[in-house]
């Protein structure tokens, strides 16, 4: 068997065998691939797409290719994991509500860095001061899962090949092929001993996906993939019109996890929590209703348990006791790294607002160095933006509906401009819409 | 401009610009691109295919990559490509051919060694002792090609960024792309500054075409390139229903070009020698028909003129007077490797033959050490084929047909049985064809 041969194989658009797509990913793993044939590779998987069987034979080789957890068989591994919006830091305040609902939880969310425009979940909690994202080796991950019960890290032990997938991907344009997206998902997931998981399949002009349609058959290959590999998987599509929550920007999203963690977030970012929350805990038989599941992670975020569970957590990983304590019970923006100048952003109309653009707001907190524009590019945990209203909302022209917190005194004009323009408003009064569009299981 | 956006756009089937393409080859000549972006990008322009813009572009960029060879303007620059025949040892008689019979001729022709089946004009030449094909730089190169109008070599400083293209082609199975090939030729062509080009396109079962249709598609792209890089170009559709020559094998090969030199070679092998040799005479208006420069073409090898010119530009090319001496006027096989053992093979059946499946023969050889089957890998000169039959002969069942060159004693049986397989005989005359099955010029 030689790499050569593979590619061309599916240069014809020829199904790879499992005995060949386990070659290829041992090949990346154990470094005896040529880089220039990992990149050929990538791009006629991409351009040619692979077929379910394909998808789940290099899932099941990538989840293999390194340590696998395996906790304790009397728990339950649980996870979710979004396709990614604009704002969405849910799972910073669902991982400890779960863990803080259900003892017998186990949560081990191996999470990644962001790189298109704004951070990724590890980028969002590096803001906290002492916060080293993959400082822990699958013992200890292990450890912590068994013990403790929940944890958001990254790691290069669970599933290497997919690490090294992932910046080769990033680098060459295939990012955005759904039989890899799934492959890297489910390989890092199923190497992270989860047995249930909920997909958040966002839909808006911000996502990635555009339609139900598209989000549809995305769920349908994922969940399908999810089984192949021992997981039961419900894929929830929700839309998005707006940002999550009030915040875009690395610590101001810490600060609204925060908030959340209280009870007192805003009312979409609790209600996702909820929501997927509330999926997990019925997937699990342990409510009878999605509803009494909601209620459970609500009561947790009301009552202090999933906060104080959030502040265990900081102190499991690493972070120290006063900072956590300060960052859960004290005066969380003196802890958090802030901004120097903060520029008001007034509305140049009046109406209801009926969408707020989050792809301009990614790309304006991106260029204050929110986000990255290569990998490894350091970020800059302060900068970001706050939306002072929300889908629904009547504002008269000349009101305050955006801050932007920056570190550059010099603003660049357009940017301004470009976040007025971010808010669409209307003459009719905007309906209340429900964000969840559909869902997806194993008998979809 | 960045590099990962220019694949985007690629793989999205637009068009890339000339500064995209430019940007791409200059990336790749100062090392500042990934070697995964080099495989994704020729997997992406390997499948969807480049517009005749683009592969002009591209051409362009790898021809300016590095040196260019300006020889003086009162010569006439000339070459020939051959897309690959087994047995097609075409260049080594013609160069010195061209040379003689017109003293302002310069024909700089740089070669590569071969990767399929059997070794290229490099490797075959590398069994001469102390032939070394990669060591002269282009000022030596420029200085020989003004000086004594022709050599036969590699050479990295022209189009370097070919290649490095073509060796990553080769690990990522891009190879067999016309675009890319044709890139790949005529970047090499326009730096060594040729002016006039003959490119023999060889259609059989055993080449790269198998039909005329597909050949001429290859051929008109070929020359409108050739012509945008200011390069007068025909192309000779040549009908391959047998390897070239008797004899497949690097020494082999030698020896029957010196035997083509003196005028002694096999009809086949000298009638391609004169036929692209009259054509350039003809391009160059040297002559007023094909048929003119044919017939100076035939003169230069039978009056000893292109074999003292090949003794010349050995010697020029640093090998040793008394070997050039040696293998153009003494016992050329006491001079060059030759293999321990000879295995006689002998017909099954009787009648005329109709075909010699070139193929089997390159594999053959190939399994014998005469080609590579990984690039880097030691060729064995001597191993080889001589064929005692030629299409249209009669032979009676028993009959010997080919001889097998060897070096390790015991053959696989299976090699036999192949060989005998090799040679398709039919009960009817079999009538000679024309070879030549069309020709394009810039005005087709």
């Amino acid at each position: 068997m030689d790499i050569i041969s593979i590619i061309k194989k599916k240069c014809q658009k020829e199904e790879l065998t499992k005995d060949e797509m386990t070659f290829f990913i041992k090949c990346i793993v154990n470094g005896s691939i040529d880089q220039c044939q990992i990149g050929a590779m990538l791009m006629t998987l991409y351009l040619n797409d692979m077929t379910n069987i394909e998808v789940s034979n290099m899932t099941m080789a990538m989840a293999n290719s390194g340590k696998i957890l395996d906790f304790k068989s009397s728990s339950f591994v649980v996870d979710k994991h979004s396709t990614g919006g604009v704002g969405d830091k849910v799972s910073i305040p669902l991982v400890p509500a779960l863990r803080a609902t259900e003892e017998d939880f186990v949560i081990p969310m191996v999470s990644g860095r962001g790189l298109g425009f704004t951070g990724g979940t590890l980028d969002k909690l590096e803001s906290i001061p002492g916060f080293s994202a993959f400082s822990f080796d699958y013992k200890q991950l292990f450890n912590i899962g068994n013990e403790f019960g929940c944890f958001i890290v990254g790691s290069d032990d669970l599933s290497p090949a997919d690490s090294i997938l992932y910046r080769a991907r990033d680098v060459t344009a295939t990012v955005d092929n759904s039989g890899l997206i799934i492959a890297s998902i489910i390989s890092k997931k199923a190497a992270a001993g989860i047995k249930y998981l909920v997909l958040d399949i966002k839909i808006g002009s911000a996502s990635f996906f555009h339609s139900v349609d598209e989000a549809k058959t995305f769920g349908k290959q994922f969940v399908l993939v999810a089984k192949l590999m021992g997981i039961e998987c419900r894929a929830l599509m929700t839309r998005m019109s707006a940002p999550i929550g009030n915040y875009v920007g690395n610590s101001l999203e810490i600060l609204e996890s925060v908030n959340c963690l209280k009870g007192e977030g805003p009312r979409d970012l609790q209600n996702l929590v909820e929501l997927i929350g509330g999926h997990l805990l019925h997937m699990t038989h342990k409510v009878n209703t999605v509803e009494e599941g909601r209620k459970r992670i609500a009561e947790s975020l009301n009552n202090g348990t999933a906060l104080e569970k959030f502040k265990q957590m900081l102190i499991k990983q690493n972070i120290d006791e006063m900072i956590a304590d300060g960052i859960c019970y004290g005066r969380t923006i003196a802890i958090l790294p802030m901004a120097k100048h903060e520029t008001k952003i007034k509305s140049q109309s009046s109406g209801y607002v009926k969408k707020i653009n989050g792809m301009i707001i990614a790309e304006i907190c991106n260029k204050l160095g929110a986000g990255r524009q290569f990998s490894n590019q350091q970020i800059d945990p302060a900068v970001g933006v706050q939306l002072l209203v929300k889908i629904g909302d009547y504002i008269k022209n000349d009101t305050q509906c955006i801050i932007l917190y920056h570190n550059e005194i010099d603003l660049d004009k357009s940017f301004l401009i470009s976040l007025q323009n971010s808010i669409e408003l209307t003459d009719k009064v905007v309906q209340p819409e429900n964000i969840l569009l559909g869902i997806i299981d194993c008998n979809s």
